[in-house]
């Protein structure tokens, strides 16, 4: 077999790469370690910034996303016993969208097949080869068949536990890791959503976040102890904690329902420094982590992926190759500022295990300012619905 | 002796609450522990905000500042080895004056020996008693003399290491206190200042900063090890330090001249909550010191200040006791939104011992942010200027 570039991972960055590509006459493959159910079903990020739904819908694929995306104008932050809305929309002109991240995944998946592309999932034993040597070489046990895919470069999307990336020699490569002290435990409830814009709490009991997923599905999420068993959290603790940290005085009431699905993950920022090497180029959650609270992560995945097929464009349509050559350049500004951004928002809304008391202040300061300042809100706002810098 | 409000200390806050008193027709007398020489000669901050300035003005104190005082409508942010200006002025309407607190002090002690004030210097033996018993006693050494001093209030202006701040019962009060991982080694020195505005530097070896107090005197400070003793700091080093990260590619030039003052100072904050017990009133560096990066220590001391003398007043010519009661609390919203734009500051421009990279990637994307974006900028200026919360 051969193929132009060889992508590895069928999430939202593998997925979106090869459907650019091919708008672009340029022939890729996909290979997922998963089936193609789980990589459908599995519950993630669902916070688009204008900067994705609009690449999505210019490359074909925003009929879900017009369909079933809800629109976003503001957000609020919740302290005090009090609301403040931030007026994303009136304050930077863009908004963002709510679309859960496994539409996303099957809107590019139909996309994929509508135009023939070739996605293979439960792929097992993948191992890349001679990226150093301009001859990348990808073998693989498909349908249980050992295959070898010979290709110009792979595009490793496959995420932070992935195989790419480790293909970078060390001598070569730089990584950066920070863990938060406290997790984030996640629900889906069916419910109604008790807010139609996103309630960012900061709280003496630590951060809450009501989110959405459709008129019927509401996305909670409590600030934990990571080291809590979630036998800890039963539902009726869950509801309890939720409806005492966005609890306020002004009328909003927190709707329950039954949970569907509850799991704990970490909170942490992980960087690789570059994001290419030779003919290996990483893209999204392979090269960067960020926390949850930026809602940042899908966004950084498919701002990478944009840029990559433009470059991989400029190499096979007009034979350049600098967009190629500055692509982790390029992509590595946007994820620090997004880094910086999401440290900014995370520090500012959890309580952090061992403060004596200092930092809240210094926290309630900070959001009682970002709620009145109209500087500190549009800083806040033009980061949030995707900032791109200079 | 009986005097309406007993003072504590003779530096900013309690000379000019002594004299906006007066203003008032209160009776005030000032203790201070120190020489005059001493308190009108120790170099300390320098900036002055808007507000302070303005108040010093209406106050009838102004005319020092008017005729030496800077006026500075930006401030410079030098990263990348590029100068990057931040227009405090066009972006909030205020200005920031160079004016050395020695100069305030020297201009406030003029003002009350003109008015017949009764300042003293060389006081011993200061103790305070009676403050929760609406009726205050000061007995204290003057002049060889032991003396009473019967008072309605007393307010302790008498800086971190003063008495007054114990006098609250430990079950009253609550102090938070943070060392940051460094220290600043500060220079006087006898030249022409470089810059007609300050520089904030942030390089790989650490925080510069070139502030100016004449036209023929510069003010430099150099982020170092607080461990390290100022012996291992001969000028040579100082200056080679000075000019590597002050250095830049844009025809900045550093001039150097000689050392005339030269000391290390810990970056710290503190902040002892509450302001007030009974009749004791704290005001200034007594009640809370700010890492010096946001320039805020002498502008919330003033700040304290401009708020318990309207509150005197609301009590002796209107008999309303209202403001004296919230005093505590409306100054510690300035001091907590200070104490997180100071914090701000600080993390953005020093380096962290210990950091991987990580934290100074994330600065730099800051700083860069900080320096294109309107908003990050007019949120930046409009806390250095002084920020009043809502």
């Amino acid at each position: 077999m051969r193929t132009q570039v060889a992508i590895v991972g069928a999430g939202p960055a593998g997925l979106l790469l090869s459907h650019l590509l091919h708008l672009r006459g340029i022939d890729s493959v996909v290979l997922e370690r998963r089936s193609e159910t789980y990589v459908q079903e599995r519950v993630r990020a669902g916070l688009l910034e204008q900067g994705t739904t609009d690449l999505l819908r210019e490359a074909g694929v925003g009929a879900g996303l017009d369909r079933e995306g809800i629109v976003h104008e503001g957000l609020r932050l919740c302290f005090d016993r009090t609301m403040h809305r931030i007026p994303l929309t009136e304050l930077t002109g863009k908004n963002v969208t709510v679309y859960g991240q496994q539409k996303v995944v099957r809107d590019l998946i139909a996309a994929r097949r509508a135009d023939g592309g070739a996605v293979h999932f439960e792929v097992d034993d993948v191992a890349v080869s001679g990226i150093e040597e301009d001859s990348p070489v990808l073998r693989a046990t498909i349908d249980g068949r050992q295959v070898e895919i010979a290709c110009d470069f792979v595009a490793g999307c496959d995420g932070f536990h992935g195989i790419c990336r480790d293909r970078i020699p060390a001598r070569h490569a730089r990584t950066y890791e920070h863990t938060y002290p406290f997790g984030w435990l996640g629900i889906l409830a069916e419910v109604a959503p008790s807010t139609d814009e996103l309630i960012y709490a900061f709280h003496d009991n630590g951060f809450a976040l009501h989110s959405l997923r459709s008129a019927e599905v509401s996305r909670l999420y409590l600030q934990v102890d990571p080291e809590e068993p979630i036998e800890n959290w039963p539902d009726e603790r869950i509801w309890s904690e939720l409806q005492t940290r966005l609890g306020t005085d002004d009328g909003f009431a927190l709707r329950e329902g039954p949970i569907i699905d509850k799991s704990i993950t970490p909170v942490r920022s992980f960087v690789a420094e570059p994001m290419q090497y030779g003919r290996l180029f990483l893209a999204g959650d392979a090269a960067h982590i960020v926390p949850p609270t930026g809602a940042k992560g899908l966004n950084l995945a498919v701002a990478d992926v944009k840029v990559l097929a433009e470059a991989f464009d400029d190499w096979y349509a007009r034979g350049h190759r600098q967009a190629l050559d500055s692509y982790s350049d390029t992509c590595l500004r946007r994820v620090w500022r997004a880094q910086d951004f999401s440290y900014w928002m995370t520090s500012m809304l959890h309580r952090m295990p061992g403060d004596s008391g200092a930092q809240a202040r210094m926290q309630l300061s900070r959001l009682r300012y970002v709620a009145e300042s109209p500087a500190a809100a549009r800083s806040l706002a033009e980061n949030y619905v995707g900032y791109t810098p200079g």
